[in-house]
């Protein structure tokens, strides 16, 4: 079992939740990122205290301004992101940021079914081709090796509320706009990785668990697992990932998920 | 095998490709609908002349003006078949229309995505809810028989392009928006099958197969099925489904597709 050892890293919705979590673990890394990425919507707001707080004894850790469903502000991520890498590649993107409306089938709309996909699904997308050119240079720094997040490699945050065959948890919560923009994340990792294998650039779904974060008790009032359980598994797991991961949907645990 | 008898259907998307050829199946049946309801953008317009000559020669094909990405749209088209019923129900909703943008994973935009995600997914969803009453008023009417198409059913035309296992035909058309929104119209399905299954409406998926039709075309030169085989193998297989296919994804052959 390997320890994750990564130059760089980017986690979006790193303000609370899972995000926060992948932030506050691999700065505790022995050997930590030497540039940890941490995007949220408003940096200087009330909800992005303990990310500053964090930042102020970090200097490895930078927080991006990010609003994950306009174009331009990813585009501007990612290149303040490539100006403070000054020449150097990004070795992992983690497309954490999610949205969730607790709508059942009967009561989901159009707007919410839209705002949840963009959030969801096509945000990861765009936020894929933008860093693209730095995932490519973090791949081709890395010659020879295998596919491995240490080298580049694209994480999807998913949910089992995405599984079509599994369709866990419908009795507690429907939250069909989620549901259906987790299916096509996972769609969206599966083309991916045929579409990026040529570069070099591992990608996969993750199912955290269920989860004790604001979302997580959104479909119930007992997550069964810590953030900290949650996420310490997730590394673990992304340490030992290669070539025939890529495509994949994992659990915290490295448990295959169905799709 | 049984032969689908059912009095009262829907086609969204019917003016052309396969929702044009269920309406020419369905009128040639030894016991056609009582109602067929024929839905398309703009029924007076040029791309709709086939079904205009056909309405004129069949008194029980009814064209109804259909917006599918307008919830407006849908509800007004909703209340002028429940008219059109005059207080029976609907028996069969067939979710064909669809829309195919031809991008590949460097070249998808925030804007394709969402319209065909709003054409192929959200739409679905919101002609089960818009047409629930009526469907739930033909299965009421259908009392101790299980489910089938002839009682109450929604089918979803989906696509194996949509199949997050499979991945086909990636090599010659990658079409990202177009497989993220089928894999969540799967999702879609399975929830509809879940919550309408108390009202004892069968919901599924059908893989329609490679069918010679504008939009088949788009991704390669030659499909290999004409449009009466694809519709005449849908149609032998919805007359045999029951309780055990909702929630099922199948092609035009019976078989089943993988998630």
């Amino acid at each position: 079992m390997g320890e994750l050892h990564v130059r760089s890293v980017l986690v979006t919705g790193a303000n609370r939740g899972i995000g926060l979590g992948f932030v506050r673990h691999l700065l505790a890394l022995p050997n930590p990122p030497e540039w940890l990425f941490a995007t949220c919507r408003d940096p200087k707001g009330q909800r992005a205290q303990e990310l500053q707080q964090l930042a102020s004894k970090h200097p490895n850790l930078v927080i991006v301004p990010l609003e994950v469903t306009d174009p331009a502000s990813i585009k501007a991520a990612a290149a303040s992101v490539g100006e403070r890498l000054k020449g150097s590649g990004l070795n992992l993107l983690i497309n954490n940021a999610a949205a969730l409306k607790a709508n059942s089938l009967d009561t989901e709309t159009l707007k919410d079914m839209s705002q949840v996909y963009t959030t969801n699904t096509i945000a990861p997308l765009l936020l894929g081709q933008a860093f693209l050119p730095l995932l490519k240079k973090a791949a081709q720094g890395n010659p020879g090796s295998g596919m491995s997040c240490s080298k580049a490699a694209i994480i999807n945050i998913s949910s089992t509320a995405g599984s079509i065959k599994d369709m866990l948890l419908w009795e507690s919560e429907q939250c069909l706009s989620y549901r259906c923009s987790k299916a096509a994340l996972n769609m969206l990792t599966r083309c991916q990785s045929r579409g990026y294998r040529e570069h070099g650039i591992l990608c996969m779904s993750f199912h955290p668990g269920w989860v004790q974060t604001d979302m997580g008790k959104k479909v119930g009032d007992m997550p069964p697992l810590t953030v900290d359980a949650s996420v310490g598994g997730m590394l673990k797991v992304l340490s030992n990932l290669s070539e025939k991961d890529s495509g994949s949907f994992l659990d915290w645990e490295g448990n295959v998920v169905p799709w």
